[in-house]
């Protein structure tokens, strides 16, 4: 049978889960577009600009374990590098799509617009390929077997893949290929991965006090999750999450330590990790960030790393070990193993009692943990809300989305958007600063105009507070324009909830009225104090500015 | 004497005509910006976002010969890409000034957020070396040289450069050095250009028909303005404008024909420009779009191209010759050459009559071209905007800002904070489409912040009428979410005027009373229909249509 490129290509996309597609028109592009438009899976969703259409389909993916974008040759696409290159370097599998140029115009060196006005049209393929796993410009002849190479490869990394569609080629007619995707699947060595879980399991038998951690790339493998959980229910091990793997672990599970994060985590937690004998990390990564500036150091001499395609145990490293295989050999290996420690921690139902006065970050975060309900997502932008959340203790089956490696301020607004459209059943909760807010603010456009209802918490502390933490408190670089943000949000669309508080008891009845609005959009600018912070970032601060000292 | 690197790139950058620097702060570039904030000859516009920076600092170089943006690694970086690549592909000169993790850091690899986390800290240098002329990452060893080598570059070529500055770099001391930059000139070797001069100026002499074309790049070289100017009023030769190379040319002189736009120019242009039997073009760019879609094509048999480093004659090439050298002698040449004829040319005196009922493209230009005042900037984005503004005749010493080769929806709106720096005597308007002014709408909240007082018009026809035009126009991508755009716009400071018209009447008042409020940014909204749109769109839509056709 015979389908077209283009639908060829959302036939694939949905087979990976991807039933929504961000991006903006552009001429190059249009042809794609209308059989998005006309595809009865998948649905487009117009961004205003790019650079929100990336963050989203990163937020998106962050969800559906898959997202898409599709914008136009080298203006569009270079406004959303950025986002792209954040899905590289958090590893979130979005499929980067470019319409190009049409083959004859390629073919003729036309000197059109949206070029660099030199007749080469490889030029932005090249420069994604520093941050896409994969690439590839699709022509008649390997469009079936590209499309499928190249999300393959997305799946399996987990990474951006870049796909570059002539304006002639989408509406090209192929032969249709109806064998499923392979998803990422590979068989490790017997022997090698045998060598690797018998010495796991002896060094957990071994161990006086094993822990577990997960992080980051834990938490991009839906498969991963569920051994990691499983593993933690059947052997009793405690466990922590560092920062970028928050939202994984069940947080009210007896087995549950708290956040391992240097200096800055759970009171104690550092401690415990770092005294084990066996400690067992998924997918982490050991960023500056995600370890409180380089204070968290386990032992190497008692880690053991488990990432998605390779061990490494101790100072032994074993290629290509699929974790599937080698989790579940893990737990078959540890038989009836079970360790027991009596988990302390504090609890989570401190009642809150609002007072008079300024919110204060120190009681805020306390307050929103009370306020946060099972099954949301909350999302934290990297400022002083992402310093804050992490602060929090969530309740169940809570999705975390943050972007700490990659840190580009202004992301959250667009995530937000991506993971409202992603899972329409959850609560979808953004905590973004002013700063950052003013980067991205018009992703809240494409909110109302879809009719998404996640609730927005604008900290106006009236700058960017997190780089007056590191460096110039009292320079001028670091203030910014004053807006009226409820008029602002509100200027989008008459479907928007807003609220503006600066007591604890204003923003207590606001509060206790959003469930009421739970049908459109919901803006709470929080007024706080310009130099207000979390102590983790106040002192996260500090040693920042030890390297911006001269 | 001693100079810290930071300071000494600033006394650089002023020497090139630099006194304000656009950017966003960030972690790495915190340490340059205190070096900034202190310098008495350079001021800091911070703006919202990243991409607007880049966009105002091309704007601002447009008028003041160069500009400069200062982001932070990675993140800053690639959100501004799309604006450099625009400064690179139409030659301003923009430099991109990115600050680095530090010596140290990069040194250790450390694993830093805002990186990819592969501990590689040349990747965006390497990304940027395909949209910049040159690029260089200081060190104390080779800072005075190199900032010097880029520096010249950037003014030799025309074209953006790239300065990488780690964050330990900037106040590290170096010596100082007090030769002046060579700024872009150049010794013709004596044999080739006399060759080409007495070669063009019998081609003028022998000449039945002569023409003088203007374009891009002549704008780029303001000695080569003045000196094309020269050459019209001393020899009388008839001058017309490509596109891209409006507002150069005295548009009231006896000497203007008009556009010369393919099949949508002035009427006549064409005609008279490819019956020409001597065709000089200054800085000449056939680009899809400033040929009409490949409508303009002079015969090359008669075809002399000047550019700024070489000319070509018919079908021979002048490498490595000096603009200035060679026009200066062609001049001299000439001696007291003179070509008679009569321009006719359409009266700009027609007294405009504002009449009932709703305001359509084909009357709102001809009323804005007796609203443009001498010595005014105007800026049409690339949109009905743009097509429309190509359709008036500009009063005397009018600058035109347009990007009708990278054409990246929402440039305009950068590049009128850019230009508003640039020139506060200047009254600066700017044209703009609702579809592309939600791209980078918070650039007029750096405005408002810095007391600029353009004049903005948003001609809001509900969504993006040019790619309606092109393909689509019953479709649903290219349909927007209708915003309260002058409650949008007073969101940002209370010193704002802003208005909403939709009949001619209306407008009228509004126009009038704009001189009253010039001390503010004026926001004029205008309503106009979806599809209305100038006749030259219309029609270059279609013919781009063919191209998207399936």
């Amino acid at each position: 049978m015979k389908i077209s490129v283009g639908d060829y290509l959302l036939k694939r996309l949905n087979e990976i889960g991807v039933d929504h597609v961000f991006g903006v028109p552009g001429d190059y592009n249009l042809s794609f577009l209308d059989q998005i438009e006309t595809n009865k899976d998948i649905s487009w969703v117009g961004a205003c600009n790019e650079l929100n259409a990336s963050y989203a389909a990163d937020g998106y993916a962050r969800h559906k374990g898959a997202g898409a974008l599709v914008t136009t040759f080298g203006v569009g696409e270079l406004s959303a590098s950025n986002g792209i290159a954040g899905s590289y370097a958090e590893y979130v599998p979005v499929v980067n799509i470019v319409g190009m140029p049409s083959t004859a115009s390629q073919d003729r060196k036309d000197l059109l617009h949206h070029t660099l006005g030199e007749g080469n049209f490889h030029v932005f393929v090249d420069m994604f390929s520093k941050f896409t796993t994969t690439q590839t410009v699709l022509n008649p002849f390997n469009a079936v077997r590209e499309i499928d190479r190249v999300l393959e490869e997305c799946m399996a990394k987990k990474r951006p893949v870049y796909i570059g569609i002539p304006a002639d080629i989408a509406h090209t007619q192929v032969d249709d290929n109806y064998t499923p995707l392979r998803m990422g699947h590979f068989h490790s060595d017997r022997d090698m991965i045998q060598e690797a879980v018998n010495r796991t399991s002896k060094c957990i038998f071994d161990a006086e006090k094993p822990v577990i951690l997960v992080d980051m790339c834990a938490l991009r493998h839906e498969e991963m999750e569920t051994l990691i959980i499983n593993l933690i229910e059947t052997t009793g091990i405690p466990c922590a999450a560092l920062p970028m793997g928050k939202g994984l672990l069940n947080e009210t599970s007896p087995y549950y330590l708290g956040m391992y994060y240097g200096d800055y985590g759970t009171p104690g937690v550092k401690e415990r990790v770092e005294a084990s004998d066996c400690v067992i990390s998924f997918g982490s990564v050991f960023s500056d960030f995600n370890t409180g500036g380089f204070t968290s150091t386990p032992a190497r001499n008692y880690h053991i790393e488990i990432h998605s395609d390779h061990v490494r145990l101790r100072h032994s490293l074993y290629q290509q070990v699929d974790y599937r295989e080698f989790i579940s050999e893990l737990s078959e290996s540890l038989g009836t193993y079970r360790y027991d420690e009596e988990v302390k921690r504090k609890s989570t139902n401190v009642e809150f009692v609002p007072r008079e006065g300024k919110i204060v970050q120190e009681r805020l975060w306390t307050r929103m943990e009370s306020f946060f309900k099972p099954n949301s997502t909350i999302i934290g932008e990297a400022g002083t809300s992402l310093f804050g959340v992490l602060n929090t203790t969530f309740p169940e089956h809570t999705k975390f989305v943050c972007q700490p490696l990659w840190a580009s301020i202004g992301y959250t607004v667009g995530a937000l958007l991506g993971s409202s459209v992603a899972d329409k059943t959850r609560e979808n909760i953004l905590f973004i600063g002013d700063g950052s807010f003013q980067l991205t603010a018009q992703a809240i456009s494409t909110m109302v105009r879809n009719k998404l209802c996640p609730i927005i918490f604008l900290l106006n502390n009236d700058g960017y507070t997190i780089e007056r933490l590191i460096h110039g408190p009292e320079r001028k670089y670091n203030d910014i324009q004053m807006w009226d943000y409820t008029s602002f949000a509100k200027s989008f669309g008459k479907e928007i909830f807003s609220a503006k508080v600066s007591t604890e008891t204003e923003l207590e009845e606001v509060l206790k009225s959003l469930d009421k609005h739970s049908n459109k959009l919901r803006f709470v600018e929080i007024k706080m104090e310009k130099m207000d912070a979390p102590q983790s970032l106040v002192e996260i601060g500090k040693l920042s500015a030890k390297v911006n000292q001269y």
